[in-house]
């Protein structure tokens, strides 16, 4: 609980009565932090141990002082993992606040922790660390949710479909091909992360307020001791930067557009139009009175899930545009528009791969509508460029007209006698029909990359491998 | 209390632990509105308790019935005004959760409440009354920051400051101007909001799921009881429409940006370089150790809120982009961003406000600043024109040779000679120096809307009698 | 032409050579805004040619000085539309391209001209009647698309369609209903430009550089030559202020979302999964080879176009955020994206306009779609309200059991045996067939905005009375 | 020149003469990409001869053939660079441009260069061609940025100025120390564009339209001869993918947030209030009146520019947001705002460049400034603690009461006496003034990273021997 800070369900009241919140209320209001930033408690607390542990090796405080500090800390976190830490508005933020019950419990070693740092420095170390925990969950859940879709895929290499553009049906490809494109971009987002991860990875502890410490102390040692790959080099840099965490959020908003055309997929394919796929009760929401209505509910929220994340990154972008160093009040708005977007991010994650494993695929349906709308026609134009040595953008002629003749008895490629193929190029002879098919078209496309099953499986076993 | 939903605070923990997170906590967390939705806890029962009465007026229910609901929605608002209502996020949204309260208050009655209208127009409506009574919350307090500024400007129509443009010594200004070129800011800002209110103060009540329904209802009577001008007219538009959201986000983002040019402005004249202002400790933070330190935090954040604001309608333009009729489930990703938004201008107002009243100008510095810098060059260019009937641009660059003839000998213009003058143009006589002065300057710019003390009395005056 | 102004597309190649990119063509290439401002050539010409006329009549110059500029700018008016005009980017804008242009051809008077002005009143007058030319242009391409969408629906009232919740089949409707929708969007669009337009057309002339002049200039005389409804009423508001163009802004972002709503739903209909429409050869394209792919490509533009738009919004929001008074230079940044959303704009609703007016429906796959999915469940279980007197939750109940009894069997409700209703619920009567059928269930719905017929045949009337 | 294409300038009068224009000519305007695709005519160029070459050596096409190809494209590529090359809007893109011109030139030979690809995976390999170019040229902008301010950093390692917090003087620096600031950032900044590049160097070449092809190709010596790492593995994403060009927009909009921030200071420190620093002639813009006046118009451009950039990130993460696999025509937005970005950034780094080899600072004024306003209180309470073993927050409080005592009188700490001190803390003795100054502060400040001469000393070293 927080104490008198405001309730974001009575804020909208308290502010109302304009003529009954003072200035004091006002203030304490804009200006608290606490509600958002106790989330970063137990890094507050990690940093705090760093710290007091170096000032006691480098001599600056005594190492009872550093036991009695330690010892407290310990205390304040249990409280606070067993929710019984009062958080007050007053003291402002988590750093307060922890510092204030430190007091309370261990009396004078409490105000020498303070010592050779600010709270500059000190908040900047807590979002990088938790920062660096949130990138380390959403590479665990981007991996589990690409294991998701090679299991899915491994199933269904064989299982021929139609490939769109612009949603029209283009060519047949295999289901399992197209699942492990998104096992691709996956990866690439997981890069995305671990790259940020990397650079944010500094300590800024000991920048001080921005211009580094008198004391001697050892930022070394404590980068080393909360994982840090080095101290950052410049102190006015360490305080006032904030690009690591626009880097993380644009990592965010791109991986969240990744989902979401996925999501897309999902709620079309869902659709009795197309009846390409259903998810079970577990991933729909039903209605009471249409039992057959499976409205795919988490799949829509994950398609709207880019929105807040685009406008947090948006959002960041624009509180850090044209902030003359180094650290002013503005940046205090950075927290809240990161968390919410790492929290959207995990449960749009942990929705897709549950939603992917979910999925039970309407086979027939799928390889009908693969073998519509003349998917086939560019298998004849290529076999007539391969066979007969036919320019690409003549054989394109050759087989257009073609089409146009099936079309015209509204009939498959295949359904057309020989004869009526001669008719509009000569050279055409009975092997053609070999490639007239959505599953000889989805199998003949070989080349790397390509969706022929022998190039799919090939790709699943390497996802295989290499998720382990 | 919501029982069972996700904590923020603890969520990524839960999230983060995604082998225990089985399909149906990741489906409740992502899906449950609750949380955000019971805001608008009051506009649910007052729509509720329009459409019951315009049921029983219609006969489609009893009057008994009808009774009974009302009594027991009363009974609920009061339940949630003490704090004592027990939100169940297993319940989905704050309409189900009301729903389910009053059937346990009154029994069957409450199952008949729900006839002819579905949770689509049920939701619009509430969305629209909770919007409605934001935009006239904002109204108010918009009303309260220009009395706040006039009142400032009231007292220094007389007090020259330099005018900037690129924040350079431009010409000077009256401090009033200055301070009411925000109060015409503001009304506009005003305008907004009543034309997006007129807007969207339509009820959709009773567009039912999508359709309208067969039960014969009066769409009127519901309408005039929630104090809507009309009933929607297409039962389509009224459940899928979020442009009035939009609207209002729009001008909430708008006004925030034009509170961030005050605020920026307050930041800079607070700094010990500018010294044209102070801030009392009631809107300042301090520090423990540098006593003179004020630091201008609640400016700062007012000038940082434009980030989430504009990062909310970016948010939600994206959400609602390309989304087929009638209703998604991405529109419930609508009601969060617009909560927050209206929150953040809310306090960004009523900081304003404060600080506008809480300003201490210090007119001597700015005074000082005015005069310097050559701001009366255009005077004497100007007058060049009037006198000489020169040219404008003739004119500039006679003013030009004067002014670099003085700043080689660092003086200002009114200590230059008569002779000197004449050396560059001749026709130049003793008059010249009555336009020669910040104050001079200012008080000769008496064309409408301009600086002189003349006009901006009346300009005073005129919103003195406007705002009441 | 632009003289010596950066060619885009050799742009990189000029800049990328760093070491022969002197500063000035640096700071030229960054400073000079005439590629993008010389679109407002017209309405700089008119704010000069009422200025002039003003300054002759208050005496500033003389006629014979106010009538060779008339001349002047009037020739320069036939260059520019005859494209003989020399742009030069040394002169930097609009404004100095023009004026430069008009000494070479009137000599002195064209020095008198700038008189009482700055290029800080000047852009901001010249921007807003380009605005207002573009409310009013957005206003009329509006008005054509609500009425092709009135002519679709006057053939269609009685063509039935699924309606759809979540993608997913829901209740069914008339064509004509769902067309209207968008009416409705589209007329609160065109109440967004007219507002934004109104609170636009204020005369920023004569507030010269920030303050006002000393010249008796008569600013309520070029307000009115200039067709404004009155002059702004500050001088640094009327050079500082941005709010109209991000209203403007605003208005087009939510235009272009709801424009892309009937954007996606053009191209799900158009696919051969939905296959409720298809549009013509001239607004597809097609491939060489597969004749029957007809692209709906301008519709996926329309539906991407709300990304630059929400961009170009986005974009200047925070290029304002945190201005000072009165003019920075920031404020050039402006333009480009005003230009560029207004043309994506225009360009979207001349294409949703044609396209409407171009589509063709399949009649009978639309109702068969209706019929689907148990559509009816709703309005068995509000005959079972209506004419049992149950309580709709109960009523609920009992439709959803029946549904699942014919789910089981394949059969639509129809088809089900009274013996078998009445299994489930005794009082169920053979009037309930009455009900159960997809055109029975949109017949019904005849509540006020309901899509049955006869209430859309009123609204079609009122449509075309009012769009004349 | 670009036959037919809408001309920007003229398009509005053009479009909004609705009833002239016909479909085709709006299809023709919103369809056709050739404005702007045109910038990648060499990338195109370049993907073409690697395709023709390659299906000469796999045997796909005769070597007479592929050499015809080659000749043909090196004609075009000269007519291009030439700028005669006509381009046509009815030929839609750049590829089709080529394309006819290369058969116009070589007859047959140019219909067999399609063969085996299509122009989905032809502008995936010319996007990311043109974008790793973009990178490249921005890394070497980068870097001469960083060699300006470390250039100036070396000059002024012993200049102290106020490190300011809040805008508020805190604590003194060097201003080289604040100069290696913005070195460091950009450092991470060409981390993120190196990340960027090496992720999208992969070659999408083959892919064909979406799910390979049956041709023998050989993807791998393709890619190779492109200068890509790999051929992409999935065709499918190979097309679709736009993660690339969202990730380049994300370094670009963080990046040009990073430069704004020291713009802003520039702006600030430029003005007469602060008088820190001075741009000569070649980066200001004067005005012809007031000579003094050097508007730092380079500068506040800079810290505009994130607008447009985040305007095009926004948009981009819009258009790709919720779209399904492959190719949909909504992609073909996706160029113009990267193009616009990457020039917008481009001349920002130039101008940026140029500006900090330009600046001259003043020494005088940074140091006056940095002395005042008890800056040196902080190091006052770390004597204490230092010294005299007292805990850091009652150390504070001991320094607050002193600085209470000399602003009283309005003195620096140092001019207070010993006994004054001592009167609040006897232990403090002669030794203290050693540490009262501003220089002194800065001196001090020896952690690592540090503001102390002896520490930025050593970074200026390591980024000279790191920038080479």
């Amino acid at each position: 609980m927080v104490e008198k800070s405001p309730q974001p369900s009575k804020s909208s009241a308290m502010w109302g009565g304009r003529f009954d919140a003072g200035p004091s209320a006002v203030m304490e209001a804009i200006n608290a932090s606490v509600d958002v930033d106790r989330r970063m408690a137990e890094q507050d607390i990690d940093g705090s141990l760093a710290h007091a542990q170096m000032l006691s090796e480098t001599g600056v405080i005594s190492s009872e002082d550093a036991a009695a500090i330690r010892q407290g800390l310990e205390q304040i976190r249990e409280e606070i993992r067993a929710g019984d830490f009062t958080w007050s508005a007053a003291l402002e933020d988590v750093h307060m606040n922890v510092e204030a019950r430190l007091k309370a419990i261990v009396g004078e070693p409490a105000g020498r922790l303070h010592t050779a740092r600010s709270r500059n420095d000190q908040v900047a170390t807590d979002f990088r660390l938790w920062l660096r925990d949130a990138c380390d969950r959403i590479d665990a859940q981007l991996a589990e949710y690409q294991k998701a879709l090679v299991a899915q895929a491994e199933k269904h290499v064989d299982q021929v479909m139609p490939g769109f553009t612009h949603l029209q049906t283009a060519q047949p490809v295999s289901l399992a091909h197209h699942l492990l494109s998104y096992v691709e971009v996956a990866q690439r987002d997981r890069g995305r992360f671990a790259d940020a991860r990397k650079r944010l990875n500094e300590s800024p502890l000991g920048c001080a307020a921005l211009a580094g410490t008198a004391f001697p102390i050892d930022r070394k040692m404590t980068a080393k001791a909360l994982g840090f790959d080095r101290p950052m080099a410049n102190s006015l840099d360490g305080v006032a930067a904030r690009d690591f965490a626009l880097e993380v959020l644009s990592a965010a908003a791109i991986c969240a557009v990744n989902l979401s055309r996925f999501a897309e997929e999902i709620v079309l394919w869902c659709t009795r139009r197309f009846g390409f796929a259903s998810l079970s009760d577990a991933w729909s929401t039903g209605s009471s009175i249409m039992p057959q209505k499976r409205n795919p509910d988490a799949a829509e929220l994950v398609r709207a899930k880019p929105g807040r994340i685009i406008g947090s990154l948006t959002g960041l972008l624009t509180v850090v545009k044209g902030l003359p160093l180094a650290y002013s009040k503005d940046l205090q708005e950075d927290k809240a528009p990161v968390f919410q977007a790492i929290d959207d991010l995990e449960l749009a994650l942990l929705a897709m791969a549950g939603m992917t494993a979910d999925l039970t695929f309407h086979g027939a349906a799928m390889e009908a509508a693969a073998g519509e709308a003349y998917s086939d026609a560019t298998d004849l134009a290529d076999w007539v460029v391969r066979e007969l040595g036919k320019p690409f953008r003549d054989a394109h002629h050759i087989s257009g007209s073609i089409v146009k003749m099936a079309e015209k008895r509204d009939i498959p490629l295949a359904q057309l006698s020989l004869d009526e193929m001669q008719s509009v190029e000569p050279g055409i002879d009975e092997r053609v029909f070999s490639v007239l098919s959505a599953r000889a078209s989805m199998e003949s496309r070989t080349s790397f990359g390509g969706t022929s099953p022998v190039r799919v499986r090939e790709q699943v076993a390497a996802w295989k491998a290499r998720l382990g």
